[in-house]
């Protein structure tokens, strides 16, 4: 039996067909042409889920249905987006629209959630049972899965532990609350941290880098080579990742927890000294397994490879 | 059928028995005696759970078994507490004790655990299947309730989360961490900031309360009468509070979050102002089913009470 994934975002969406190993078949993409109407994007993704089968040569008797990603608040049961703030979407019954066009089965969730639980089936995770995903981008996505299930929350509006509160009265989130995650350790807040510690010291090596041009591994880039300035950016940042990091493992002890998004191409770098922190100040810390601390390892693919896996939950 | 819980604490162990609706048949309380060796106290629970039974008029046949919750890290599948703080035990093997004297099915819950089940089931939950209790004691007790059944987290070692931080650098937490919410919003972060308050503003009324006498009512009542620096201290310790409600809404989106504890007695007066923040500041705060704030109920029989839930859950 196959699976297709489609994993929707605000200017592509990326697709693709794996087996019960995970392994992909086939993967591709069409742009999402956010907004026309939602009947219009959503029959783009009824033809792009026959065109990946008939790509891979595969008769709909041999896939067991499509499942999809999509950033907002998405409720499975009942087949409807809730709330999807980058489409304008509210209420949208996208199994009803889908099934216009293709009689297939459907199963939906969060992207960040999808992604947590490709990455924990068949990803970084692959073997545990009790993971969490943060993925540092734009925003800070998270996914959590407990007992091999994601965990939802009430109308499916949980797991937004990118909104977890690190500093009471701190930056300002795009969310309107002061001091979440997202606020410190997204890439967005590395940059602007990054400029900041730029325009404060007048000899940091990283003054070369003209100010809009700095991304996020431009700290990181100079502290390897020795840049004061850029060494303290990234020690802000690995204590800002690594109090979400111990309030995740303070909440779920997971077995592992894992970072996705360019960032954490940093590898040990950036990963080692969270790691000793974690060790240090989660709850019980000495007593409880050691929790792993890995980056993710299927970027990209990991949001459509986790939409496939709903499949396999359901 | 009827369901005897025990609830063991660093002085007491409370115990009662309970039918399937909640209903308290009987309760009582033995001293814990910590310090003897971990055979002799756990003797006394089973002698315990016998004289419960015999004062009922109960026999061993119209009772389900025994759920014991104990403050420490808990494996109910294995029966073993790994870690206990309170009593200095680690890896104790409570149910192979507990059985040398009495042979009955035994489940076993973290204390906090417990009271969010009991809480869930028959207190202020009642009704919902997603919930989150805080209980604001000495410390910053807290379980989670998902779909009806506990999170523990892996190795039985999650719900810390009287251990998210809120304030990264922030007060000294007893766990080592700074910035917990435990260190902010205990009965004792309550009474150290009250102390202080008092010791810096020369004009408060709370300055006729000897500092030793301060206590989590104090500046509650001098706030009720107007006292500036006292509505100054409740103000502050709302917006802690209201600061690990969001997180706890963000993380879980429940149905109903509960707070337990002396402090919860203050009723609306502590809490209209904190369901405002959590209005407007939770994620998709207008989007999401409002989350119900309530003072949880069951006082000091939650516990006892959740524990003899647990047998209803296995």
């Amino acid at each position: 039996m196959y699976y297709v994934g489609l994993d929707v975002g605000g200017t592509f969406v990326k697709g693709g067909i794996i087996d019960e190993t995970g392994k992909i078949l086939i993967k591709d993409s069409i742009p999402t042409g956010v907004g026309r109407p939602h009947s219009e994007i959503i029959k783009d993704w009824a033809n792009f889920y026959l065109k990946l089968l008939a790509d891979a040569g595969l008769s709909r008797a041999e896939v067991s249905g499509v499942g999809i990603g999509i950033p907002g608040t998405i409720d499975d049961e009942t087949g409807v987006v809730a709330y999807a703030n980058n489409f304008g979407w509210r209420q949208i019954p996208i199994r009803q629209e889908f099934s216009k066009w293709c009689d297939v089965e459907i199963h939906m969730g969060n992207d960040a959630n999808c992604a947590a639980l490709g990455e924990t089936k068949f990803g970084a995770g692959k073997g545990y049972n009790n993971t969490v995903l943060f993925t540092l981008g734009t925003g800070v996505g998270a996914g959590i899965v407990i007992d091999g299930k994601l965990l939802l929350g009430n109308n499916s509006a949980g797991a937004e532990m990118g909104h977890m509160s690190i500093m009471m009265d701190g930056e300002l989130c795009t969310c309107g609350r002061r001091g979440c995650i997202e606020a410190y350790a997204s890439a967005t807040a590395l940059i602007r941290d990054t400029r900041r510690a730029i325009e404060k010291n007048p000899d940091t090596m990283m003054r070369e880098v003209p100010l809009d041009e700095v991304n996020g591994k431009t700290c990181f880039d100079y502290a390897r080579l020795g840049d004061k300035t850029a060494q303290e950016v990234v020690a802000n940042y690995q204590r800002y990742l690594a109090e979400a990091i111990i309030d995740a493992v303070n909440i779920f002890r997971p077995e592992i927890v894992m970072i996705g998004g360019g960032v954490s191409y940093q590898g040990d770098y950036l990963l080692e000294p969270i790691r000793r922190m974690v060790d240090k100040y989660s709850y019980g810390g000495d007593i409880n397994p050691r929790v792993v601390i890995q980056p993710a390892t299927l970027g990209n693919d990991a949001g459509f490879i986790g939409a496939a896996a709903l499949l396999m939950l359901n």
